[in-house]
């Protein structure tokens, strides 16, 4: 058991979004938190601190609009900041969605010059991905319309088209584009890449290096995230993950915390094809939440150890017994095989894993004990004020 | 306005279901009407009977093990039956569910001899629609699981893939399939076919006669299901509807008795797409509804009723108008040219078109006066007996 | 048919939100429009000048914090501003979830002090109310948790009988405190007050001022929210409504906008319980959107014309018919009753009606001719510059 | 640790419904087991064997038509039956839905002589829950309509609470009657008992015997089915469930087979009250599930052991420490209460638990050895011949 567990964990790297430890909140307001992160500078600390005490978080996900407000200037010296706390920039995320010019769309625009815009934008970020040494732009359009008859979805769909084609053009081929995908919000009639079979239909028009992104948060209720999981794989398409959890919505909670089971699944099919193919798929594994309430680095190390932990699940699964089972429709025993491994208890071996690998056994205790928070309060409390936005501008 | 309306509804064919008019139920019962159709001839009957109301349901659709119990032996003499009649055979609907051997699927099924089963039926019910006449397959497919584990999904997809393209690969130019997707119901835990993705993923596997078939009850709560319409037209995948309306889950209830908005975006998008194109676009419109409480024929006349009054809506948009508000983002201006045309009360105008038609103005009225229920309640009443199944088997 | 819909629409008063007029958004950021209001004084003018066009939006709702920064002080001059403008302050809702105490809760806060706080803040809406001349409170609480386990709901729940035990004492004959209810958000995992059974349960704790508000944007997908609406008014506490419609969350787009049909049914079941009683239930109509992308004047005019076309519609009904069908279970027949009045056009009905009280026919061209907007932009344009706030605060 | 796990596990106990072991399926069709038992005698016998295995599954609940064909006159014979195997009879169950006369509701339905009818049914029901020994009603109606405008909700509200409170009249105070609540199927518009609220609201009307039941299955999407235990729990109005799980609809799955967790948070709110209160709750767990595919004796196995797996790991969480965390607003320290309880291996104390009572530790693998399949194949298998219900009358 310790083996196979040991190897999983070995393998698994968890990008974490500069974002996640930025004040953030909903559309009622934001509960500031005096030690959140506020420049790149400060994000990139912060997740340097997580991967220093986890040891499976080596890159930072980052967002062009609010972690480069100098585009391209600053990229390398960014780049060489993070390097010099330990970690690197991982994927570059474009920012679609916030500006003015953006009301009605970014690349769905019926105003050609504001898809050229997004386009550009997204150029750009690609050249800041090069820049910081990042081989992977993650693409989330806010794009839809909020009333039916107000926007042409086909001619939309015809302009994502072209555009991720040129997009999906510009990489080489160490470089992947992911698409992403979400059914509703911020557009609430409709969302222009609304599923992971429009995903699926873009990524495959903008060619070989574009992949599907599966944010677990973007979907509708009921809907079976594992199956999406496995069908992607299945067509060499899955190229990456954002983990969340979320109840009603895309509330955007620590990954796990509502339906773990869920999550396990997903593991689940990513280990079988992995045991089927002699390999394991090569797929990025990013979180993206929204810590409104808990502490944002506390709240990153639960996400990475629950992560972790279902890994570790995943890969105890007896997948020679399972295919036996599956394949006589011994209905029974082969969901034991599942709920034998999700109920095994694998903390301590995970402990046992971190201190082989000279990182804290209890990563929370360790962060607790540092008096990171407290410092952190102390540099960017005077800045992180209350009187962040409220649900009415005035 | 009148032009526009009776030119929409001139060429408007819907296709009823033999089903429709027979007893159907719930997992809790089933409530007998004595005048409901159970062997095939009294299906056409009233079908027919249908179809010489309201003018526009010129074909019935078939399931092979209900309508064909002699197989292709009976086609022929089906067909002629149908004829003298009035109306044809469309559609055919292999049955794959109901069988004891489907219990862990038909095409998807791990044992390969449920599979070449499976096939089979289906080549069998090609062959009954070539000797019917029809030139359409419908595919659903009730495969799945029930729980987590059980079930191999890459494998399955796979099998799927293979007996798909087998049967794609037996039409001719002039036939068709269509393959429909469900994201629940019989199977829990996971649908085989379960999204329109999936759905197109087949299509396109089994060939160019391959195309999706839309049942506006198979989808996820809040799913944009005119979106969905919109992308498989632009894909040139869209082959037809089953058409019916719910609140929870596949109600099969009226069409457009929950949401008649919806059911009137949808033929927007359809319009729009054939203005823009010069041409409407060729698509079955067929009913699939199951009538548990209402009369079945009058249930069924207004469901046609319905859909004539939601495709006279869709005609009546100004789509010049639409097209300027839509490119120039004016939001208010364009969502009124669709409440405008859906707020326009068509009533009078469908009757003057059926009039014109040699139609009675109002066939709900027609049919009660016609005494047809009556007669068929002598007829078959006393086969209809209550009796019918319970929730569990004794 | 005119008289009817005559005295359902001279009947009508809705209620116009002041923050309807602000510029609003979501977590991803918001779209300022130049002619937005930012002050009461703003809202007010925007408010008075749809109840000049539309005659039926005689008050205004306003929020605590947003309206009265001042607090009491400010409350009597306020509402001789309205009143000079033509219209009065309606319902005062406290604002109990912006600010930094309330991160965990206000009545439901672990922390005594913020429940004072919480509730000292009601009752100093309450004083501001009647010094308005208002006499109704509109209760709205964001309470709930995030994570399993993190929160006690019974305790809470106690917490929350408690003070609205302490409002409700405080009310005289004469006012009105309405409960509302929302399943989700901004709490993600646990909303103190979820559903209308929780709601009425905290209205009848608080005595006899106290009724339930049905805001219909605050349900379950696939709820039958007139079923709640016939209920509460057969308790006698339905108390009144917050307007707005959704496809997916609480996205408070314009009411009807998805789905016109069952707008209608709500009101169906009013004015079949007024029909049963012989008189209309006495009950609030509010509007409560948030106007992202549509011109906020506009998009308030479209929403009081889309509510008086519904009610007219509804007036249309004829119940007595309806009444008979229903008892006789002649299912199609009943059904028809209500299609056949949602059929109807009542548009040139409501335009005679407007002209017969001296109101425009068509208030958004009159709006639009009114040169309004412009005004409001060269005055308020230069406030309104871009500049909201983002998804991350810097 | 063992001791808690011990207590806990000695106090549960479960109750099996007969028709757990029948012939069940779905509205296409149910797939025939030759072992499931048809007769009252043989599902007392399968209850009893789980019984024997499990050591918690005492009493069995029968649904009065399925199981007491010849009504109360059978009813001591069928009590002394199951004594002499070992079990006694439990929550009697009315059958009011699957007769011809019931297709417009039962106490729900305009016609009075129906109503007359399901009151009759249910007080029969009474008796022989009297004359079995039984002490407990469970009441689910499938009322409601299927479309807008063909049911008077409130009429039928009246009716309800008029039969309820007759029925309620009955019981003595040792007796109870359970009112059980679902939002869809059969009925697909609206169900007459359709949420908590509304059964809370009969139980109340129905006088101090009535609780209201909660089945898992039973809820809309999203709903937190933990809060309204916990809200029903604190108004001493909740009398017991049925569990089962699902993904889409009421798919009456294995409990905790899909979403465990939630299953544990149920549990976590009943243990919780427990501690604050001194004592465990009086409650009535009870299994309704249809087990379309699995063996269903083993599937009884599976359930029973889940739920004694997830008691077992809520009976672990350390209440002391997580009221205080809860108090102190500490959210990750409370979740992480519940998840180190959950996250933790119990199965080797339960199977401790089992021999130290003498029962096998692996009921399903004692269950299988034990060749009562085989036995009751022999036996049953020539009536369970393939020929069950079809989607079609025909």
């Amino acid at each position: 058991m310790s083996d196979t567990i040991f190897a999983a964990l070995d393998r698994l790297a968890i990008e974490l979004p500069s974002w996640g430890f930025a004040n953030t909140g909903t559309r009622f307001g934001k509960f500031i938190q005096p030690s959140a992160a506020a420049t790149i500078e400060e994000k990139l600390c912060d997740a340097a601190e997580v991967h220093r005490l986890m040891g499976c978080c080596p890159t930072v996900a980052v967002h062009t609009a609010w972690d480069f407000p100098k585009g391209l200037d600053s990229a390398g010296e960014i780049a060489r900041r993070a390097e010099s706390k330990g970690v690197r920039i991982g994927s570059v995320n474009p920012t679609l969605f916030q500006d003015q010019e953006y009301k009605y769309g970014s690349l769905g625009n019926p105003d050609p010059e504001v898809r050229k815009r997004a386009l550009d934008h997204i150029l750009e970020s690609l050249k800041i991905a090069r820049a910081t040494g990042s081989k992977e732009l993650v693409l989330w359009f806010a794009d839809g319309s909020n009333y039916p008859g107000t926007a042409n979805i086909r001619h939309r769909k015809a302009w994502f088209e072209e555009a991720l084609q040129t997009v999906g053009g510009m990489l080489s081929a160490d470089e992947t584009m992911l698409v992403e995908y979400k059914p509703f919000e911020p557009a609430f009639y409709h969302t222009d890449i609304a599923d992971w079979g429009m995903a699926l239909h873009f990524a495959r028009k903008a060619g070989s290096q574009a992949r599907v992104l599966v944010d677990t948060g973007h979907h509708y209720h009921t809907q079976n995230i594992e199956q999406i999981v496995a069908w992607l794989m299945s067509e060499g398409m899955l190229g990456g993950f954002h983990f969340n959890d979320r109840r009603y919505a895309d509330d955007d909670l620590t990954v796990g915390s509502i339906d773990p089971y869920q999550l396990f699944r997903i593991f689940y099919e990513i280990f079988l094809f992995g045991w089927e193919q002699g390999a394991p798929p090569e797929i990025s594994y990013m979180v993206d939440q929204s810590h409104n309430l808990k502490n944002k680095i506390e709240a990153v190390i639960q996400t990475v150890s629950t992560v972790q932990e279902v890994v570790a699940k995943a890969a105890l699964v007896d997948y020679e017994a399972l295919a036996r089972h599956q394949d006589r429709c011994d209905l029974i025993d082969a969901e034991e095989c599942l709920r034998k491994a999700f109920r095994t208890d694998v903390t301590n071996t995970i402990f046992q894993w971190r201190e082989s690998r000279n990182l804290p056994a209890d990563p929370l205790a360790a962060f607790r004990e540092s008096g990171y928070t407290a410092r952190a309060t102390a540099e960017r409390g005077s800045r992180n004020r209350a009187g962040a936005a409220s649900y009415v501008e005035s």
